[in-house]
């Protein structure tokens, strides 16, 4: 079937497709979205999301994917936007789980592929590349990868062609008619997408809230010239995402433009470099860029350092510069700093301490006018409305905040309020030509991953975590002769994270007291089951703490039989 | 000594005056700064901050006065300027070591009272309200109080008299030409004591990153009288700070005209609006508060709530109602929130949460707009600068980002470089007509508070709670015959907050036998010190969990004697 110049109506109505989101609709990240035609199931993205703050040690959550597993012999791909975190980092956790084939654009394979070798699954996993224009057809589905403009290099809208008709899918988008690589988003094909009739659009919402055009990414350029302009005599540093290789472009090129030498510092940042510039994505003129080590060899005004660490992120290489840790760049007042980039929410703090410690270094900081987003702003979700005409409006990729700003503009456009649907991970959205209803949900959730553990801590560790982050630990030990039920040493006290032992030595003394009088108590009453005698020794003390000093530190009583 | 009146010069240029900043040069708040000259010390504020993300169950944190506790015999007062938080938080810990009276405006005054009858102090501590113009003369030293205006009534800037010269201290403050209580700054005061000669400038370095001019807090009035006309079939739930006065006035004013009865929530704000309305600073007119109980005898469209939670405090009244969690409101569909602040850096992603949750529930939310900053932007700077004409100028109340650019604004509006200080906590900064240099430093510090604990938790503890809080705990116990040198019973392991023990058994059998091998192994050598055999557990098992599941939990060897 030729479906890409088929003049495909929008469906039979008798015929139904399935959009079930697994995540990334109750908070920013873990994108994944299943769509379900008859017996086949394609996955659009597999992300992770960061840790919430009261995830404590956590380092990633990915997606729940039980019901794919179920599936397993329907799940017939992963279709993937584009190459950040939150849309690729699931994948070597689930592809562990359900092996099926990675379709993606050149840049987004490219940093796939690094990702499955750091863990050790290229040689396990089936990838295509795929060209912008393409159709993949697989199962009952045609999939066409998309051009459209981002914060990071061959980044596609998806169209998804099925029986019961069309449903586009935006990943994260702008629109950017001037690109630094590339083409612009090619707003043409939404177009005549939007003229046969499309049954749904997925679209991004994280700028909903804002109103107007997003700037385009060439603005930053002119604003660098400006910058190099202004600091001739100082060294430049500009921290920037090491995936936004457009940003790295234009700094290289701005350093180029001043005689510059370029310098690229922190692990992320020179593995998408060396990608990139292998798969042509990037280009940097011969003779610019040079080793760390040579630094010192070039009068500082000669150079441009790029480096990770533009959110704060403590073992990043610019927060280690900030601090003093750098074994290659100490800070002077011979320097400017760029953050090319805005704090993502929650990294406020993190990025003024090292905007704060540069200062103090002697540093000149500029963190403002030198980023654009990446993301679609209320004219450019509005256009994409406009071009392609939806019969269904299914806002993602935000907090629910933005999915409701989303609905609001989808609304104004003209989509009847009845045919939005903010979803949450999990529903089961059937849509035909006739009728889009919720008609159940599949489990979803989170699952922890904490070094090489995945899933290994849940709810009650991280309860116990917190409890412990709050005040401490106070270990009770004594040994009991549970024959004669008589105690033999003991009670012991040890705490940690409580009080400064060595100062604290009345309130140890104490603690030891009342789990002597709790112990004495059970057994002058001749209770021998030490699961109560224990219980009354964590209520005893717990009781003497929270009186005493209005602390809760969770109490930990062990009995051993000598 | 008529020092209000007297044409005095700079002062006597061999007379020199000192300023010793105690705490609020490296984070925001916990301000207090000594002004020594001779035998005389008086102290500007004495305020808390919040404690840093890394300071785990740490409540707040005041600062270390030792400096004055050591010269106690020499401290006359502490004069406030306003009743924020971090600027008045510490006395009642303070004064229990430096008992001096305080001076004070009305409002600022009525809530230290408050403080100090939680604490129970307030039979022990002497008071002194000051009207603006009044002239404390106390000591080597004359304090006047003049009005300025905040985010809080009776707000003061304080002109310092000494021998060596006048210096001004802003306090926190802007410049409202029309504000909603009392009267605007006293400009004409700042001119006039530049006319006869300042010697240093402390001034607010808070918004010196912005330009133009603060808005005054009328604006946010006639925001609240556009979205209430905009809203009449609604509730309306405001939620703003409880020490904003004005604010609530506002409120209140827009409530009335649009014949809504008030209903306030949240213990600091009910607080705040009694004190207020006792000390005349808030004019509530009669019918128009309500009991909560009352609530629902009213139509919803007639009725605005006031509450705390503006900064997504997770048990603040508006948090509670978003969570579902509060007794007497539930949120729905009929209700219109408005957010009467801005998020305080660091509470992004809080308040985040709870507009999402809000939406959740179907409230209508707005979050922007309906509110105006405390403190001067670059112009309000410029205009003090320019009416008192300092000759030393010194950036306080900021983060060194904000110090720095205040700094710039200083030489830019023409105080010379070598005369702009930016001190760090501790600096004694000697000040004459002549020079002004720094002689050297004090000791300064961070106490932190934990329930009722005051200082007894430091660094090590902390470290310990970050460990705790990351990887949880494995506590391993053994009984043993220190004379027989054998092992009676155990190893016991028992772990929290590291894996969830009923799904990990393997893992916890695992390290009860690396343990039990590493007894084992100290036994057979005839190692009896039980130092050396905890230490030679702790290790193998730390090496043990690291390869096996890159974790790194406290391990805490525990031996007993049988």
């Amino acid at each position: 079937m030729n479906l890409k110049n088929e003049k495909n109506k929008r469906g039979n109505a008798e015929q139904k497709i399935r959009v079930i989101p697994l995540g990334g609709l109750e908070q920013i990240g873990m994108n994944i979205t299943a769509f379900e035609y008859g017996d086949s199931i394609v996955v659009v993205d597999c992300g992770l999301s960061f840790p919430a703050d009261d995830m404590l040690g956590i380092d990633l959550v990915i997606p729940d994917v039980s019901y794919l597993v179920a599936n397993k012999d329907r799940v017939k791909a992963f279709m993937i936007t584009h190459g950040h975190e939150d849309h690729i980092g699931a994948l070597p956790y689930v592809l562990k789980e359900i092996n099926v084939p990675i379709f993606a654009t050149t840049l987004t394979m490219g940093i796939i592929e690094h990702k499955l070798k750091e863990h050790e699954m290229e040689d396990i996993v089936t990838r295509h590349t795929v060209q912008f224009g393409d159709l993949v057809t697989i199962g009952d589905f045609g999939i066409e990868f998309i051009k459209t403009n981002h914060s990071i290099v061959d980044a596609a809208a998806l169209a998804i062609y099925s029986p019961a008709g069309v449903i586009i899918h935006t990943g994260d988008f702008k629109v950017d008619y001037t690109p630094v690589f590339g083409d612009a988003i090619d707003l043409q094909r939404f177009a005549e997408l939007g003229t046969r009739g499309v049954l749904a659009l997925l679209c991004d919402s994280t700028n909903a809230e804002r109103a107007g055009f997003t700037q385009s990414e060439r603005t930053v350029g002119k604003t660098f010239d400006t910058i190099f302009t202004e600091h001739q005599n100082t060294r430049i540093i500009v921290a920037t995402f090491a995936s936004n290789v457009d940003r790295v472009q234009q700094i290289i090129n701005a350093a180029n433009r001043f005689g510059r030498k370029v310098v690229v510092e922190g692990r992320s940042m020179v593995n998408i470099i060396e990608t990139a510039t292998e798969l042509g994505r990037l280009s940097v003129p011969d003779n610019t860029l040079i080793d760390i080590e040579t630094l010192k060899d070039y009068p500082e005004e000669k150079t441009v350092i790029i480096t990770t660490g533009s959110q704060g992120e403590s073992m990043a290489a610019l927060s280690r510069m900030a601090m003093g840790q750098h074994k290659k760049v100490k800070i002077g007042c011979n320097d400017t700093i760029i953050f090319s980039s805005s704090p993502i929410p929650g990294n406020e703090k993190a990025v003024t301490k090292v905007i704060n410690e540069l200062f103090h270094k002697g540093a000149d900081v500029i963190f403002q006018d030198a980023h654009v987003s990446g993301h679609a702003c209320q004219e450019e979700i509005k256009l994409i409305y406009t071009l392609t005409q939806p019969q269904y409006a299914i806002p993602v990729h935000g907090e629910y905040k933005h999915l409701k700003a989303h609905a609001k503009l989808a609304e104004q456009i003209g989509v009847p309020k009845d045919n939005i649907f903010i979803l949450q991970s999990g529903n089961i959205l059937e849509l035909s030509e006739d009728e889009a209803r919720i008609v159940g949900n599949v489990p979803v959730g989170a699952i922890l991953v904490d070094g090489l553990g995945v899933g290994d801590v849940g709810n009650v560790v991280l309860r116990d975590r917190q409890r412990l982050a709050e005040d401490g630990i106070v270990v009770v030990v004594a040994v009991l002769d549970s024959q004669a039920n008589v105690l033999i040493n003991g009670p012991d006290v040890i705490s940690r994270g409580f009080v400064y032992a060595r100062e604290s030595e009345d309130i140890l003394d104490d603690a030891q007291n009342i789990a002597y009088e709790s112990i004495d108590k059970c057994l002058m009453k001749g209770i021998s089951d030490w699961g109560k005698i224990k219980s009354v020794m964590r209520d005893d003390l717990s009781d003497h703490i929270w009186k005493t000093m209005k602390r809760r530190p969770m109490i930990l009583p062990i009995l051993i039989e000598g």
